[in-house]
């Protein structure tokens, strides 16, 4: 068996080795049924404790109120683009969007091709996405707010969510769901694909609050009805047994190992404290968001030339740190810090990055 | 570790051991690549080379013509039942529908509530749906004719295709997708949920011909267009990716262990014939579907009273026989048969089937 990299890939991505350990053993005899996780009915009571577990647990992890649902689907953040606003305004209404970047333009691109009443009240394109817009008016009468809580191509971050006053919050949280404690209350719809923080692709973690079920129009497939899915525990159709089981191990791992999110987001100010102080203490790397809205999820970098970028790349490759890559949208560096990378991971980029600089600078 | 289970679940259902052992390890290492499968990018050349690796192995396996796109998707055959009538019915025509159950019933459910134009040419419910209807007359200028090649609930399978002319075939394959081989050259689209014969629960599979693809509406979120995957070889988010891998690994078994389609017919034949053989041979147990009409996949069968059904299903869990209880909407039992269950598994069925009738006869 090859030696785990350190591995800062932007999703799919780094998952706890206690957890990858544990599903291996489930993957060909799960809890002594003599079966695998793959193989046990999703309607059996070893499932359903799977599930209901996996409920229970992010309920207690970010203090859900009991009138929000935790429900499990497919096709990712990209689905969710769509699902909200087919959803969530009821005929005569507009919503409200905020841009701050590649995730929230296809965000925007799904609702206009749907031809929903919506408006941009904020932007931050004027300068490459590189700030969470701090001015902008909600529209009192919108349906809900949406905004992306992170930018992973841009490696920009929401630090506080907007205040929309009565108008529901909507976030897609894919790159920084369950990262630090939050206040689920303002929302009225929150939405993740797991493959950064949660677990393996494959699955869609959306929580949502009952009152937004009373918008869902009939008219639309059963499944693309959020009320399908509440109403039957996300067992309407076979879920995705395998990546659900997978998502129930790292909350467990949030819950037991790391002691919650108030421990997590210390860990993950740490990590970025580390990562942002070194890249500031230098002239040779240059990080590209604005320090008042920097990510603690994903670092974007340059290097002083494109050639030394790429060479950085591979060499950090060779020295076992993987995924350092910038986005093939937008160039550059990017280190993801999500929760399962760790402060000994951290230093040892910055290790490699003093010793590049160094003989490059 | 527990023995393995003689597993007759309906779905998701048993997969090859040796598959579950290789997956187990990639779990944690895949490849030597210091992560796990869970962990690489599905932009990554390894991952590429997973997923490409699966469609040239259906393609062999299928003898797949040049001018079929294969795609992974999510959400089940429950998602396709409405993508279908979204993508492939050009304005003004209409899809004709062979109604033989409780999935088929609703795939029109679906073409339904999308108010598209369809027909209902043929139908066994008369019946509670234990045949394949034969005569029916497809309409000449009908967009596609939908069918269920396999109906798990009712235990009914189609023996030979229906014959539609030059109207496109559409199915839904999903209970016994590669269990012998067969002619794509009539189908525009075939499809199947991979938690029978083909994977863990998560992924589905598409097998689309490119003329289907020119009727895609451009005016359908990007996510519900067969041309967006089509075009991004699946990969225009982020797929399952663990998902797809295991199925790469099942394609891999039916190829070089089994020894392709010709070889898995076979030993389904032999499989099925064992054990309605033995329900035909005995007064105690009663096939539930006509016996022109009956399944590979899905053995359906009835004992003298409902208790006795359920101290069946009991007993024979006990010894290690499992998912042998018929579907909650019909009862009785039913016993699935899927590529992975092997011979000496419904051995161990028909010897403790013939045990219990000469107790309880």
């Amino acid at each position: 068996m090859a030696a785990r990299i350190h591995n800062f890939n932007p999703g799919p991505a780094v998952l706890p080795l206690s957890v990858l350990e544990e599903a291996r053993e489930a993957l060909v005899d799960f809890k002594g049924t003599g079966m695998s996780i793959t193989e046990i009915s999703h309607r059996s009571a070893v499932f359903e404790e799977v599930l209901n577990d996996a409920i229970a647990r992010l309920g207690r992890l970010v203090n859900l109120p009991d009138n929000f649902k935790v429900l499990f689907l497919q096709g990712g953040a990209s689905t969710q683009f769509f699902m909200v606003p087919m959803n969530l305004i009821p005929e005569g209404r507009s919503a409200d969007y905020i841009n701050t970047g590649t995730w929230s333009t296809k965000a925007i691109k799904e609702i206009d091709i749907l031809k929903k009443p919506y408006k941009v009240i904020a932007s931050s394109e004027d300068r490459d996405f590189c700030y969470i817009p701090k001015e902008f008016r909600v529209s009192p009468d919108a349906a809900y707010l949406h905004f992306t809580s992170n930018n992973t191509i841009k490696g920009t971050q929401w630090s506080r969510f907007p205040d929309a006053g009565n108008v529901p919050l909507v976030s897609d949280m894919s790159s920084d769901m369950l990262c630090r404690p939050f206040d689920p209350g303002p929302f009225g719809l929150m939405y993740a694909g797991a493959q950064k923080n949660l677990g393996p692709a494959g699955v869609t973690l959306v929580i949502i609050r009952e009152d937004m079920l009373e918008r869902v129009p009939k008219s639309l497939p059963t499944m693309l009805r959020y009320t399908t899915h509440a109403e039957q525990n996300s067992l309407y159709n076979t879920p995705p047994c395998i990546n659900i089981y997978i998502v129930q191990l790292v909350f467990k791992w949030l819950e037991e190992t790391i002691g919650g999110l108030e421990a997590m987001e210390r860990i993950n100010m740490e990590k970025a404290d580390l990562l942002y102080g070194f890249i500031d203490s230098n002239d040779f790397y240059r990080g590209t968001a604005d320090k008042d809205s920097r990510s603690m999820m994903n670092v974007t970098f340059r290097l002083p030339k494109e050639d030394l970028e790429k060479q950085f790349v591979a060499e950090a490759q060779k020295s076992g740190l993987g995924g350092l890559k910038g986005h093939r949208s937008v160039g550059g560096c990017r280190a993801s810090l999500y929760n399962a990378v760790g402060l000994d991971d951290v230093q040892s980029l910055v290790d490699f990055m003093k010793e590049f600089a160094q003989k490059n600078g």
